[in-house]
C-alpha cells in the first residue's frame, strides 16, 4: 500500500473582475493545481498568473478542462456531441500549455472539471475521447479521474498514468463510487473524521463506507477545496495529520 | 527582387451552426490558411476540421488569433488593458497548437485579425505584445504583418522571420499605408487591376498609390478573401495570371 | 374541425456577421414569426431588423427563447437548475418586448425553441416555469407548444391560450408524439406528402401515424423551416395546397 | 438649491458563481440601485432576486445598461457601429423590465455602465442613441448621467427627467470635469472630505475644484459604491452626515 499521497486543489477559477478561491494560500499545503483553462472559469489573464504562482511555489501544474458554460461554472451537465469532449479537452489543453511554456515550465496532469468529470467517470465513450484528446497532446500526461471510474479505466487501457482520486469530505458507497449529494449523510462535516477517511484510504487502500462496510479505494491523490476560511485550514489540519500518520505527501509522479 | 509569393487567405471562420466561407474550395488556390482560433470567430470543431483540411491541402497552417468579440466578428476596436494583447495571443497560439500537433502537423506563422491586426500596424506597444507571445511560444514561427507596419517593425527587432503582407483588392497613399475605406477610391474593384497591382508589387517592389505616384513597398505575401463565389474566381484569376508573370506561388519560408 | 391554420417559422436567427435563414423572402408565406432572442441565436441587430420586418409584412411577432447556447444553437440538452427555465423565458420575452415596443407593434405569442421546445414538451415542471414566466410577463401572450406536449397542457391549466403546433415533415406515432430522428421513417422527403398530411391533420384533426393507423392529432399552427432555397419553394406550395383544399391561412388567434 | 438628494449603487453585478458587492446591506443607505442587465455584469437569476431586494426594500430600481463585456466588467471602451448603443440599450432595457413587471413594479430610471457612460457623457452621438431607447422603451423614464455631461444634453433636449450625478469620492477640474484618474489628486482618500463634499454639492450647488476654485455644480444624485466593508461604512457615514447637514435623502422624482 502507498505511504505517499499527492494532495491537489482547483485553482485560477477567478474570471475578470470576478474573484474566486485563495489561490495564493493554498499553494502551500497542495503538491498539485488544477488550472481552469477559461471554459467554465479562469480567462487568459487569470491562467497566466496562476501558471506563475504555481511555478514559483513548486507545484505541479495541471489542466482542469471544464465545459463550456462560464454562467453554470461547468457544473451543469450539457448534452454534447459526438467527438465534442475530444475537441473541449484538446483546445484547452493546448490554451494552458501555451502559458506553461511561456512561464518555462510543463504541464503534468489532466483533471476534467465539474460535469465533465462527473460523465466522464460514468460514460465510457466520453472517457474515451478525453483520453484520447490527452494522447493525442501528449501521452506523457498523467489523468486525474474518480477512483475506480470508466475515465481511470479508459485512460488505463491507453496506456496513460492515471491518478485515482479520492475525496476527504464525502462518503462512499459499498460498491466505491460518492454518496450522491442529494442522499443524506453524503457529506462528513467534521473535519477530524474526514482527515482520519484520506489516512485509511491512503495507508490500507480502504475506505469505510456509509453503510459501515469496509471497501477497497485506490487512493493517489486528495482532492481538497480552495475556496474559503475554512478550506485553508482544513488544508493545514490535512497535510498536519498525514504526516503524524507517517505518510507522505508527494506531486504525484508519472509511472 | 522577389519573384516568388506567398497567397495567404483567412479560414476557419463558421462557428457552430454559422457557415462562412468557402474554405475547402478555396484551399486550392492559396498557399498559407490563417486559422481563427474561438476569439473573433472558430470553435474547437470548426478548427479540428480545417486543420484538417489544410494539412491534406498541403497548405501552411498560421494561428489567426482576433480579439475576443464573436459577435463583431472582431472588427471592433477595443481598449485592451496593459498586457492583454500579449496574454490573447498567447492562448489562442497554444489552442491551436494542440490540434495542429493532434494532426501530427506544425504551424508556421501567426497573423493577427481584424481590429487587433489594425491597432497592431499603428500602435508600437500592441506590436511588442504580440511579437513578445509568439517569441514565448515559439520563436521559429513567421510573422505575418501590414507591409512596412509597426508590427512589422517589432518583429523585425525580435529577430522573428517577418513576412510583409500587402492587399490585391485595396489602394495605397504615398506613405505606403492603405487608403482607409472611408475615403473614396480605397477599393480595386476590376478585378484585373487588382492582379495587376499583385504583379507590380511583386516583380517590381512598388505600388502605383492612388495619387499616381510609384512607390516602393515589400510584398511577400498577398491575402485574399475567401468568401463569395466572387472569391473563389479571383483567387484563379490571380494564381493564372500571376504563372503568366513568371511569379511563382509558394509558401512562405522562414529565412 | 378547424378550416383555418396558423403557418410559423422561426426567424432571427442570424448573429453579428453570421447570416442564416432567408427571413425576408419567407415573410411572405407565413402568418406567425418566432423572433430569436439572444440566447441561442440572433442579437439586438437583428432582433431589431427582424421585428421591423415582421412588423411591415403584418406577421404576427412571437418570442422565441433559447437555451443559452449560441454554439450548439440551443439545441444541446442543458440540466437548467429549478427556477432557471422561468428566468431565461422571463429575460428573453423582456428583451423582445422592448424592440416589439419600440416599433410600435405587439408581441403575440411565444414559442420555446429547440432543447428548450423538446425538454418543456415532456417535463412538466420545465413546462410550468415557461408557463409562469409568461403569465407573470403578460398572460394574454399566446403559448405554441408541440401538439398535445407537457408544455400545452400546462398552458391550458394555467389558462393561457394555447396553440397546438404540428410538423410538415416529420411522422407520427402511434400515441401522437413524433418518431425520433433516430428511427426510420422519421422524416416525409416527398413534398407532396407533407402538404398532405398537413391538409388532413388540419380538416380532419386526424393524421396517418407511421403505423399506417389513423390517429387524433390537434393542429393550430404548421411549422415550418426558413433557411435554404428549398425551404421558400415549400413554404410557396404548402399555401397552395392548403388554398385548393379549402383551407384558410391566418394568424393564431387568442381565445 | 435642492436640500434633498438621491443616493444610488451599481448593484445586481454577480455572475453565475461569481459574487460580487453586498447588495442586500448597502440596500439600507441608498434610495436608488442601478441593476445589472446581463452584458457587462448580472445575469438572469441575479437580476431576478435584485429585483426582488429593491422592490422589498423599497429602493428605486433602474435600468444599469453596459456594453456586452463580461471579461472586462464593461469598463474597457468598444468602438461601437451606429446604432449599437441604441440596441444595446433598448435590449437591457426590455429584459430588466421583464423582471420588475414579474415582482409587480416599475423601472424608474436608467444609468449607463463604465465605459458606455463614459463615453456617452463625451460623445453626443452615442448619447443620443442613448436617449432615443429610453424615448423609445418608455419616456417617462428618468436618466441617470454624469453632471453637465452630453448625455444630459441628449436627455434634457428630448425632454427626459434627469438626473446629475456627482461622486463623493472624487475631485472637479475648473470645467466641471472629474479628474481623470491618471492624474495626482483624482480621488479623495479621506471620508470625511468626501462626504463634506457632497453636503457642498447639495446644499450650495458648487464644488471647490482640484485649483482651488469654487464652480458652479448640479448634484441630483450620489453615487456610491456597494463593494468591500469600508463601502458600507462610507454610505452609513454620508447619511449621518447629510441629516445633520439638514440634508435630507430621497429617492429621485421624476418631474
Amino acid at each position: 500500500m502507498s505511504k505517499s499521497v499527492d494532495i491537489n486543489c482547483d485553482l485560477g477559477e477567478s474570471f475578470g473582475q470576478y474573484s474566486i478561491g485563495s489561490d495564493k494560500e493554498i499553494m502551500d499545503f497542495i503538491t498539485s493545481a488544477n488550472i481552469a483553462c477559461g471554459f467554465h472559469a479562469g480567462d487568459y489573464s487569470t491562467m497566466k498568473k496562476t501558471v506563475a504562482l504555481a511555478a514559483e511555489k513548486k507545484v505541479n501544474i495541471g489542466a482542469h478542462p471544464g465545459l463550456p458554460d462560464l454562467q453554470g461554472f461547468g457544473r451543469r451537465n450539457i448534452a454534447l456531441v459526438k467527438g465534442e469532449a475530444y475537441e473541449i479537452t484538446l483546445y484547452q489543453l493546448g490554451a494552458l500549455e501555451a502559458f506553461v511554456r511561456a512561464e518555462g515550465t510543463k504541464i503534468s496532469h489532466v483533471k476534467p472539471h465539474g460535469a465533465l468529470y462527473n460523465m466522464a467517470a460514468a460514460d465510457p465513450q466520453l472517457a474515451e475521447e478525453i483520453v484520447r484528446a490527452i494522447c493525442d497532446f501528449d501521452p506523457s500526461l498523467m489523468l486525474f479521474g474518480l477512483s475506480g471510474s470508466e475515465l481511470i479505466k479508459a485512460g488505463e487501457k491507453a496506456g496513460l498514468s492515471v491518478k485515482n482520486e479520492v475525496f476527504a469530505d464525502r462518503t462512499y458507497q459499498d460498491n466505491g463510487t460518492l454518496t450522491p449529494r442529494t442522499m443524506e449523510g453524503s457529506l462528513i462535516v467534521e473535519d477530524s473524521l474526514a482527515v482520519k477517511q484520506v489516512a485509511e484510504m491512503v495507508k490500507h487502500g480502504t475506505v469505510t463506507a456509509l453503510s459501515g462496510n469496509k471497501i477497497a479505494i485506490k487512493a493517489d491523490t486528495v482532492c481538497i477545496h480552495g475556496d474559503g476560511k475554512h478550506a485553508l485550514l482544513f488544508a493545514q489540519k490535512l497535510n498536519e495529520s498525514l504526516q503524524k500518520e507517517g505518510v507522505k505527501t508527494a506531486a504525484a509522479q508519472s509511472k
